[in-house]
């Protein structure tokens, strides 16, 4: 069976990268089953075989790929009669790009005292040590206000809300990989924390649920926050 | 032969819409030939016949369509053995919202003075006065100061530089809509501004001289600034 190296917080089952869900909703879309391993921050040595220190890290047979564009692809490529993940959309670059650059650096600063709270007391120091240096603040700094940069939020996510006014997926008709590259930024977020990010009078947050809702209740019933 | 009304300057071959240009690269794409009718924002009356009083307006035998979205979609279903404009690429209307709620409103505050500048006497006049109603300020206010908002206008436009960096088009190996969507709002600028929008170095310059080399130089022979 297909491994997955997924970050898990304390609890076990608590799996909350953004990158990993884009995984696990692949996975499920392709109907491959898939047995999904914890994995802490500070278990470097436990992926090293793949070559690198992040998570996602796939294992299929023989097969180990990391970096979760480079495993949709490798899904893509390995399994072409399962459901497409409509990855030959070459504009499922510019989503990638745009969650990445635009959409997740706010979500952050809205969720690292939430993250490191979620975390295994060794992952806890090394978090808030990384993240400290990397922003220059403190993790409570970074948060500090986030109720007043939601307006900012929901601004920003203006392209996507017209999008879901036309269509039911970002991918069209049926979800695709542009689908899972943005839903695993909200999940990213339901898994950790309890800050509400959608009004449901939001045509983002009817598509969430409907997210919520695929393969079999995947990510609705995962551990996490009902927000 | 398919006509297609087109908004015109005060010189009749300065042809500067967004939405015109992305119909005009969209009907060179297909190979379909095309009779471009010139048209000033004053002549509402001459597309009275389209239901509506913008451009860009199409007439292809009994068919008008106007709306350059609409357009696209009507050449992809009257034109189907020509080459695609990939629209049944979901995500393509992702890129067509962000383009225009979040890259064309930065644009406009760069170029609404030099577009007034381009008009007929007549137009000038309905212009300013219905831009400066609808921004509440007069348009060289809005304009001022635009040399210091590149560099927003630049961090705005990353997930387009990132796309590029990993593909040679928004749609991928070959242009589609998107390109066109998107190139249609740099050429909307290149013709009517010398304001220099875009650096050499930068992916998306080399990207927009593709585009502007593209069917025979259509764009790069248009009437316009060389920046």
């Amino acid at each position: 069976m297909i491994k997955l190296y997924e970050l898990a917080g304390a609890e076990e089952n608590r799996r909350f990268s953004p990158y990993c869900w884009r995984i696990r909703m692949s996975l499920a879309h392709k109907g491959l089953a898939v047995d999904c391993l914890p994995w802490r921050f500070t278990e470097k040595e436990k992926i090293k075989f793949s070559g690198q220190e992040r998570v996602p890290v796939l294992v299929d047979g023989d097969h180990t790929v990391s970096d979760s564009w480079q495993i949709a692809k490798y899904l893509e490529a390995e399994y072409p009669d399962a459901p497409s993940l409509k990855l030959e959309n070459g504009e499922v670059l510019f989503v990638k790009f745009w969650a990445e650059t635009v959409m997740n650096p706010l979500l952050v600063k809205f969720l690292l005292l939430d993250i490191h709270d979620s975390l295994t007391a060794k992952d806890k120091i090394y978090f808030r040590d990384s993240r400290e240096k990397l922003f220059g603040k403190t993790l409570e700094e970074i948060v500090e206000g986030r109720e007043e940069r939601m307006p900012d939020f929901h601004k920003t996510l203006t392209p996507l809300r017209l999008t879901f006014k036309k269509q039911q997926f970002v991918a069209g008709g049926s979800p695709g990989f542009s689908d899972y590259i943005v839903f695993g930024a909200f999940q990213w977020a339901r898994c950790i924390s309890d800050f509400s990010l959608l009004q449901p009078d939001d045509p983002i947050y009817e598509w969430r649920q409907q997210m919520l809702r695929l393969h079999d209740g995947l990510a609705g019933n995962a551990v996490g926050y009902s927000v």
